[in-house]
């Protein structure tokens, strides 16, 4: 068993960074093979696979029972250990100069959205494998044990909430919440676990890690718009959800005169187009504020609608700028609706708080890309990640590579082996550069 | 059987409008009676009653049936002929002194919506029986016949659309048209129209009309507004449907910045302020322009919605002022969605011509209203109307009577004895003065 240190008992080692050239001296020219990591995409893409071309894999279902299988066997095949936790999550170990340190962890999902694509998570976890075998082949051992895993039910699309099994490690929810989480066939998240094997005896308490890389697909169209490889993330925005129902009367289209009527859905729309006029103010540049879902009542095609509802998703890397755009949100309904005689009600129903990944780990990212002269683009990842939940108690950080016109959650997610492979070898850098720093050369 | 002569046939006997005062002299004073004409509403809302105070009356239901042999039976008790055209409609007939001149009459429907109110249609046909049993109790006979008409089908909720019998009345659909329409069960009009025991064996080509007058609520706040107790209503709007889809691409609000959005429901609500401050130039005043139904796709939180579709409702009374609204409309999409690098499709679905009034007829209500000193407006009905049709193939007026907050197809839909009452006693007054002017003292 692993001693619990953390990252932070151990940050005195780091010292001031090393010149990328003292680096690069000490390091191994390890070089991760972009087509075997493809050929572990596309076999186990076959677990769930859609005739469409994706995945779907939900949490605990019997796809995600054979992948589950396959991740074991082969990590085993690779001189892993691999441990189940009590909530699923898997945990492959490779041992290393001293298995006393608490282990370099690169962490992801295998599970998938119900129309999922074939890199959502997966390719995280396959690049995990994929530096495993190309420190196996090389014979390269790390300083500290290295773990690849795969986080239970990251999607949420089966239990929600999201990133279930990462966010208890990190103390968000408890075992049991998660266990007693309830699909739509009223299949509880501890039962399904069960089904399929996966109730692991390993508690998280007891299980520590040193750091965390997490590989991903872009989910969005900056690196691909601006012709980047590899995005060094630097932390995830903090999110807010705001319902709204506005409220006015409904009344006949042809028969109401427009001066007597209380038209929800011109509110509504006002709103909407108003939002987005604030999010372009300078002050509030850098906000994603969008309205995805709204619903007219009674929707009819010669009803002026008496009720709108909507909900309203503001974002930005800084909770202070979300707190600054709601002051200026809460106005804008008051001038938007007040005048057409409306009503409403608005609450945040939801806040995700930004996250800041840990800056040695960034940089060990920012040295790997250099070192292979890839273009680079520092973001902010505007989707949740594992890696959100898992920066609240080790150093964290992410790897973004590009996903064809940002499309993600869907069949045609697509993402080349390239990219893919271009990702990998930087985590692979990434890891290596952690362990030398954090653990000594 | 009566000849089928036209109103036109009969112009030349109307010459100019006697001054009111000679009008006057020649007129038997009659009262219709208010309390008797809301017991009539109050007894057959139980055919169909809901327990919120509403009628479920579907056409040719069951609950039909029965209003309609009470309709019968009532009209029959008063010495009417009672019959029935090829689509249900049924004709009451009160002879005349010159049996040969084409009826006056008084037409609306006792259908109502799956969850209507209890004066929609209803009240038009009572205040009909309203005036014959006034008429009969005074010993007054006209000199055309008089016929209280219930149309089948006017709201097309059973079967679409709406206003059909009238329609086929005014050959604007054949009555096999009608006879085949299913409702949402497959049934066929035809056949629900045998199972109530009323499809007739008078074909409407036979059937002429000297005049149709159709008293109903406003279903608009106008009246109400401007507390005024009779509508003069001078003609139907014109109204246009128009569907529009809107197309961007669906993208995850988190990782998609604003500038590479193309946000489908950003655009659409920029077209539903636009149309709005459209309506409100001075070009366009007296247009009613409206989104009633708007639909989000995939309408879900977190993601920019990548396509929105929605129904343009614009109605005017001059059918050249939509043209003039149309073409800025089409000029509105293009300024609000190409600079969002949206697409879009438009088309014009649905066309109803505005409808003018018979001028003689409206001065017939006008003056029975001024002979009780009742507050007048003079309005445009928005919605449509069995005499929106008839006013096709014979002289045809409306007179509202206001409900409150303009509230229509709903069970909280609601009139005032007192208005009513007053919308009747102009509704006899017109109907005397028309007879008089058409026929001679």
């Amino acid at each position: 068993m692993s001693m619990p240190i953390a990252f932070n008992a151990h940050a005195s080692r780091l010292g001031q960074p090393r010149p990328e050239s003292m680096t690069d001296m000490t390091r191994p020219n390890l070089t991760i093979d972009p087509a075997r990591l493809w050929s572990d995409l596309m076999e186990t893409a076959r677990f769930g696979g859609t005739p469409r071309g994706g995945i779907r894999r939900l949490a605990l279902s019997e796809e995600d029972r054979q992948v589950r299988d396959w991740f074991r066997a082969t990590c085993e095949g690779l001189g892993c250990t691999v441990t189940i936790d009590d909530v699923g999550t898997m945990f492959a170990r490779r041992a290393g100069l001293d298995n006393s340190l608490p282990p370099i962890a690169i962490g992801s999902h295998l599970d998938t959205q119900p129309t999922g694509g074939r890199f959502d998570g997966v390719l995280g976890v396959l690049a995990g494998i994929e530096v495993l075998r190309t420190m196996v082949a090389a014979g390269y051992v790390t300083t500290a044990p290295i773990e690849v895993i795969n986080w239970t039910n990251e999607e949420g699309s089966r239990f929600a909430p999201a990133m279930l099994a990462s966010g208890v490690f990190a103390g968000v929810f408890t075992p049991d919440d998660a266990l007693g989480r309830l699909d739509r066939e009223g299949i509880a998240f501890g039962t399904a676990l069960d089904s399929i094997g996966y109730r692991g005896a390993v508690t998280h308490r007891a299980h520590k890690l040193g750091a965390m890389f997490e590989l991903h697909i872009e989910q969005g169209p900056i690196l691909e718009a601006e012709d980047k490889t590899i995005g060094i993330v630097t932390g995830v925005q903090g999110a807010r959800w705001h319902e709204v129902t506005v409220t006015g009367q409904d009344a006949h289209t042809g028969a109401t005169p427009m001066h007597l009527r209380k038209d929800a859905l011109l509110g509504a729309a006002r709103v909407v187009a108003g939002l987005n006029a604030l999010a372009a103010r300078p002050e509030h540049s850098g906000t994603n504020a969008s309205v995805g879902l709204l619903e007219v009542s009674p929707n009819s095609r010669n009803t002026v609608p008496g009720s709108v509802f909507f909900c309203v998703d503001l974002r930005h890397p800084l909770d202070a700028r979300i707190d600054a755009l709601e002051v200026d949100f809460r106005a804008l309904l008051a001038e938007a609706l007040t005048p057409l005689g409306l009503t409403w009600e608005e609450a945040c129903i939801w806040s995700s708080p930004a996250v800041q990944f840990d800056s040695r780990l960034i940089d060990c990212v920012r040295h790997g890309a250099a070192r292979h002269r890839l273009p680079t683009r520092e973001l902010v990842s505007g989707a949740g990640h594992d890696a959100a939940y898992i920066a609240r108690v080790a150093p964290t950080t992410m790897i973004f590579v590009p996903c064809a016109g940002g499309v993600s959650h869907n069949e045609s997610e697509s993402a080349t082996l390239e990219d893919c492979g271009a990702g990998t070898q930087v985590l692979l850098e990434a890891v290596i550069d952690c362990d030398q720093r954090m653990n000594g050369v």
